[in-house]
């Protein structure tokens, strides 16, 4: 281990005293201007700092300024949502930045500021998880927490660890990645003392079912999750619950590889060489038939549409086997933007005109006669229930995406109405040899190699 | 029902008066030559006429004639068996017949005498169910009950159920059928009264697990069979322990077409029509691909024979559907003599040359060592488990007969090492389409035909 330049690594991904600088002062100007704002207005509310700047422990380049702005329990809530939300516009003006209003759990607006993302939330002043009357407000707990245990030379393991997870694709718990959080990377290093020794524990002694409890609360039982860290500032939730059992698979893996042979490179992008060409050639090398449905991703928040496309993608590969087409794999992908695509690979794409459908049991004369008055003469027995063959509704994939997604069928699928609106608007069903010779978008191929090299991430 | 000229069937179907004499007269004479000559060795034996053509329950031309020999309790069993072959032997001999040594669950010797076939079986004396000694010691004791309990007009009944069963098919015990033996058929006579009764009562109120108790024992609870027919001479037995599923719902079925829509055609075989180039269009149409397995049987009795072909069947099917080629259907058939067939209907008969292979989870690096070596680079993780792509073993169900038909893959399928053995020796599997080019045997293409139209006997 003594090969691998941390200090080197750290010099690249930890920000300059140049940006440290800049973003604390920005970050200062911002909490004078909200609490003046707010004593001029005679609100009481008092701005505070919170989330990774606050904590020291954001990647160079990558802060994002989290100001949550208080309020005293009293409040009522539409005042603190209408005040909060007028606060964080007018700095937003006042400092030159355009503004988003999003919501969460409640709403909060967000302003590019000289550069920066940065965040307005409003929320309630707390002293602990007891008095929480909403999800954001556990984020100030939290900040106190990690600056309160983490020592100073452990901001940088938390950087390595965040770092890495980047680069193996583990990062982060919105929907997208299903990954670890900034905060559960944070206590990690807090349970393993550092950055190795997360990737020790990892690779060598996690299990299903995992448990991280650093003020021992003994709550684990309460979670069913792959992983479970007991939130040290408020034992009945989970800061893992986020965490899918494939990412922390993924995670352990390349701890794994890196531990038996480390390289600088895991802190880096991945260098991935692939092309149209050499993509198409996999995917004939394979001998499957595979397919990809293209469509305009509703226009909804970026953490709601991940989680619909992949229940689009699992209710069509359910329909596709319950039509008799073995499906090998499947995969869906959007630029939160104007695409989203299903991927939809098939080891079965053409089957005989018929097939067998079961029907009652002989033994009850009622039960039967609707469906030998259907198939008089055509039914047989098979011990003691009847079968008939049927024309099957799909002879091929082609007819069977061509079947499914039109009005009168597609709510035989089991997805949200934004997106079968959308499909319905308008789609393209594409073999992927086809697709292939049109297709240049590198984000896209990256999507298609990743699907067929899904290690690709986790090792150098 | 009044339209059912019974009288006029049981004109063709009950033997005649020339044949009963004939019949019973050469019963007596061998009766009275195995009692004279068990007499003049010393041996304490008595013939009894048992079976159908003492209880008068045997259709015309299909009189076989059952001789027990009874021996007293006390008799070694060795003697009995000894001097009951001799004795057996000795009158064939001097009716100028020929002999066949045969097995049950003791052996017997069948002899062809006078164009009739006669069973001699040496048995216990026995006056009830507790001294039984062995299985054929049972079956003087149903001659007796059905002798002492069936009415006289009943035997017609009976001779209407068996035909009926016949041309229906689902008459025998044996496991080539799988039905009916002729004793059930009599005891569900004394059950429902008539022909009509057993009829009406199978159509209407038969239900899965069925239970006949004539001497009220109780004891049907003892069985897990689809019908439970309580031996009147034995509680511990379930006399239909032989039928199937499948051949008591036929008889449902059956019983329920000739109620709704009665004919005299019910009682003669019915006329089908068929030859290879209809079969050869039905399986045409079906979309599927059907290969036809073609081997010698082994030389073992027909009772062994039957159950063997049908394991070897069910294998193929099991280890096919394993390699991922889904079946549609399958049937098997013999000759019993030259020639057995298994034929399998497939779905799919083509795969991709790759497959999934699920390898061990990720926790436990002990146990992926060997696995990743194996496949280093190559597996990824799906969930908490590695996966890989390997090569199938068989792409079509062509490589797939030829790869496990030899002598070292046999052995992954489970059937019968006779069987094995001649498959070994000698075998064919034929598209169905080339099959039909130089098949013109009407028992085969009779076999393809019920194949393809189970339902046909079932209905005039």
């Amino acid at each position: 281990m003594a090969d691998i330049n941390f200090e080197a690594i750290l010099k690249d991904i930890k920000p300059t005293e140049t940006e440290k600088k800049r973003v604390m002062e920005l970050s200062n100007e911002l909490i004078k201007n909200l609490n003046e704002t707010a004593a001029s207005i005679g609100a009481e509310a008092e701005a505070v700092l919170v989330g990774s700047v606050a904590k020291s422990t954001w990647l160079a380049g990558k802060a994002d300024i989290d100001i949550f702005m208080e309020f005293s329990l009293e409040t009522e809530e539409s005042y603190l949502k209408r005040c909060g939300l007028k606060l964080g516009h007018n700095c937003i003006k006042t400092m030159g930045g355009t503004a988003e209003e999003r919501y969460a759990s409640h709403p909060y607006v967000t302003g590019s500021i000289e550069g920066y993302e940065v965040d307005f939330v409003p929320c309630y002043y707390i002293e602990d998880a007891s008095q929480l009357k909403s999800a954001v407000d556990r984020t100030i707990l939290h900040t106190q927490y990690i600056k309160k245990h983490l020592k100073r030379d452990q901001a940088d393991e938390v950087l390595l660890l965040k770092r890495f997870m980047e680069c193996v694709g583990t990062y982060g718990s919105e929907f997208k990645v299903g990954g670890f959080s900034g905060y559960l990377c944070e206590l990690m290093v807090l349970e393993y003392g550092s950055f190795m020794g997360v990737l020790e524990a990892a690779s060598t002694s996690w299990r299903y079912g995992q448990v991280i409890d650093l003020e021992n609360y003994g709550t684990a039982e309460l979670f069913k999750d792959p992983m479970v860290a007991v939130d040290p500032v408020d034992k009945n939730r989970n800061v893992a619950a986020a965490l899918g059992l494939q990412k922390m698979s993924e995670f352990v893996v390349a701890s794994t590889n890196f531990l038996e042979n480390p390289s600088e490179s895991y802190f880096y992008p991945k260098d991935m060489v692939f092309d149209s060409g050499s993509i198409k050639e996999e995917f004939t090398e394979r001998g499957t038939k595979t397919f990809i449905l293209t469509f305009h991703p509703p226009n909804i928040p970026a953490d709601a549409v991940y989680p619909q496309i992949r229940k689009t993608e699992k209710s069509i590969v359910k329909v596709a086997e319950k039509n008799g087409f073995e499906v090998a794999g499947s995969d869906s992908w959007t630029d939160e933007g104007h695409r989203a695509m299903i991927l939809v690979e098939f080891e079965t794409w053409k089957l005989p005109h018929m097939k067998k459908h079961m029907g009652p049991q002989i033994w009850f004369k009622e039960h039967q006669e609707r469906f030998l008055e259907k198939y008089s003469g055509k039914a047989w027995v098979e011990g003691d229930r009847w079968v008939v063959e049927v024309p099957r509704t799909y002879e091929s994939v082609e007819s069977f995406f061509q079947g499914v997604l039109i009005p009168k069928k597609i709510n035989y699928l089991r997805f949200g109405k934004h997106i079968k609106a959308e499909i319905l608007k308008e789609h393209s069903v594409v073999d992927m040899k086809d697709f292939l010779e049109f297709t240049w978008d590198d984000e896209v191929l990256r999507f298609l190699h990743l699907y067929l090299n899904k290690n690709e991430l986790l090792c150098r």
